[in-house]
């Protein structure tokens, strides 16, 4: 039996890979409706419920997460009664932008320039140090641009600090980045330190929270490489087991870390249909002791993540080789309730059907920077 | 939601392929244990207690099979609360190997020869036109081999009846057909009359149970249209509704109907990881009244079928493009409880992954008859 911290649609996700292989999935979390309850055991409590995760790790083989703000003090306490991955202390730096970012650059990950704040003195420090346009940032609990804000000129430093100075964990000022593309590479490392990457992804975001993605990520030439050699260094160095995604971005050619994500991860939801192991069943491979699968991708695959409420599935599911996506979650604004998937054996394809995709949906917004690129 | 009777492997699949589409899965199964209920909700009833199907029956927008031998009256009766699909007219015909044989004649498809047998007389007027070797069959309730007594001369004309003569649903005898290759077509068609076929497969059988499949069949031929158009022919009669399966012998190049599954197939797992669409989401999409997914190939594909216990999934979770399915049964004699697909872009390197899965098996005489062909 597999337990997860969490039922939200990763967790539905993993539940459904880990069901052709037999394996049976437990899942914890505090909402009646948490969606992967629709397709796997959902047991009703808090992460601080202490009883009811005793009797939880009585009944599972190993527990993972499907949500990295799982607090320190559950993941410790259940790794001292069942197998955790990943283990508690990479969920630790996972969830700190300050030490994930100073791992980065022990790990020989170049990253935006940072500086820690913890009062309105040291922000100023940080200011002068960083310079605007900057971002300040909470250390944790942050995700989908949640818990940001943006510099944009020196004189924006009372109103970010109004904002979000009350954080008791800590907050960090990192210097805003023109990007030339986001990237993330999925990687995964199993109890054996058998290591394995999906090709790069390129993604898109509208307002922090991602839109599209692209992948294999077009004419990335020598990162690939550069980026598994990263991911594996940083797996390596936390004993990482299970399936990871770390944010990229590339500057001057070059790559910076951005952030980490100790799970798996919405720019991997195209290895579902796109790779011959998705990341999901690979995670659940992974936790359970079992020898990876192949993260080579079939042919290109982009995707669609729907935020807020689902389009029309019509065009999707009429799509030649595109794949829909519902998370069985109610609407609600900057919910993220499903995705969609176009596969196509060549970029030239795939671009026609995801623009056809787009056009129906009049989501050609959308669409329009992965076409671009494609 | 979607509703099946019968919670076994068929009824689990289903239940996986739906979840993605945001659909909810409730399955009406006697044995607490049915493997269909580790993955969707599953309401413990017999197929002849009306008030639990009652409720069943206003729960769920849909009701399906995963199981062809749900009795007429059930059928009948749900029909009458709520959508079923295929349609119990459909599922009667399929049920009757007698029905059967002459639809297929009415159609167009020849078959081996048959006649009815009700009486120990008519068993003698039967063999008397269709001699030895033939099969004698219960007419219902027969599947994986089994209901049949295999006449190998007319002198076991006495065994035969001695063991199936007091079926009470009447009995047919078949000529034995020293067929050239067994192959199914599996199909599917939406309440519109919208209809697919996936490529042929071809089968091996071993006790009457399948042991392998290879699809696309290699070298079909002219016999993929020929298959395509008999298979739409008896759905558009039938009004046919889902999945259903097409079992056929070739025989000096042409095609005989040996049995309609009205329902998702064993020859037809492959289609899982094997054809963009598999037989288990094109199913939920017809009977949901949603358009029909693509059923082409990617690339060829082969499946073991595991029965009375699993193997070690070891080789298969390591192999290259190898996919383990195991469908959290207890182990039992004859018993289906998992099987694996093996893909490749070119028959050349699907020919070498199946050999060494077999090998790594032990399964070389179950893989044999398959890499023959290959």
């Amino acid at each position: 039996m597999l337990g997860i911290l969490g039922g939200g649609q990763l967790a539905r996700m993993l539940a459904i890979a880990a069901a052709p292989l037999g394996v049976r999935t437990l899942v914890v979390d505090s909402a009646a409706d948490a969606c992967a309850g629709q397709v796997a055991s959902l047991r009703l409590a808090d992460w601080t419920d202490f009883a009811a995760l005793e009797k939880f790790a009585a009944e599972v083989d190993v527990v993972t997460f499907d949500f990295e703000n799982v607090p320190a003090d559950t993941a410790h306490w259940l790794a001292e009664h069942v197998a955790v991955f990943p283990n508690p202390r990479a969920l630790a730096v996972a969830q700190d932008r300050l030490a994930e970012k100073t791992l980065f650059r022990e790990c020989g990950l170049q990253t935006p320039a940072f500086e820690a704040v913890d009062t309105r003195e040291d922000l100023e420090r940080a200011l002068a140090k960083i310079g605007a346009p900057s971002i300040l940032k909470t250390r944790r609990l942050g995700y989908d641009g949640k818990g940001q804000f943006r510099i944009k000129q020196l004189s924006d430093a009372d109103a970010a600090w109004e904002t979000l100075g009350a954080n008791a964990h800590g907050l960090i000022l990192e210097a805003f980045v023109p990007f030339e593309r986001e990237l993330s590479v999925l990687a995964v490392r199993t109890r054996h330190g058998d290591f394995r990457v999906w090709p790069l992804t390129q993604n898109w975001h509208t307002d922090g929270v991602l839109s599209m993605s692209l992948a294999p990520a077009p004419e990335v030439g020598g990162l690939q490489a550069r980026a598994a050699a990263l991911a594996r260094t940083l797996a390596d160095h936390l004993d990482y087991v299970g399936v990871f995604a770390l944010e990229l971005f590339v500057k001057d050619g070059e790559l910076l870390g951005n952030e980490m994500a100790p799970r798996v991860h919405n720019s991997g939801h195209w290895t579902i249909e796109g790779a011959i192991a998705s990341q999901f069943e690979n995670h659940v491979r992974a936790v359970l002791g079992l020898p990876l699968g192949d993260t080579s991708a079939r042919g290109c695959s982009a995707m669609f993540n729907w935020i807020g409420e689902l389009p029309d599935a019509t065009p999707v599911l009429n799509g030649v080789d595109s794949h829909w996506h519902d998370y069985g979650k109610q609407p609600r604004p900057g919910r993220k309730v499903g995705h969609a998937t176009v596969c196509a054996q060549d970029t030239k394809t795939l671009a026609a059907r995801v623009d056809e995709i787009a056009r129906a949906l009049q989501r050609e917004e959308q669409a329009a920077p992965a076409l671009k690129v494609l």
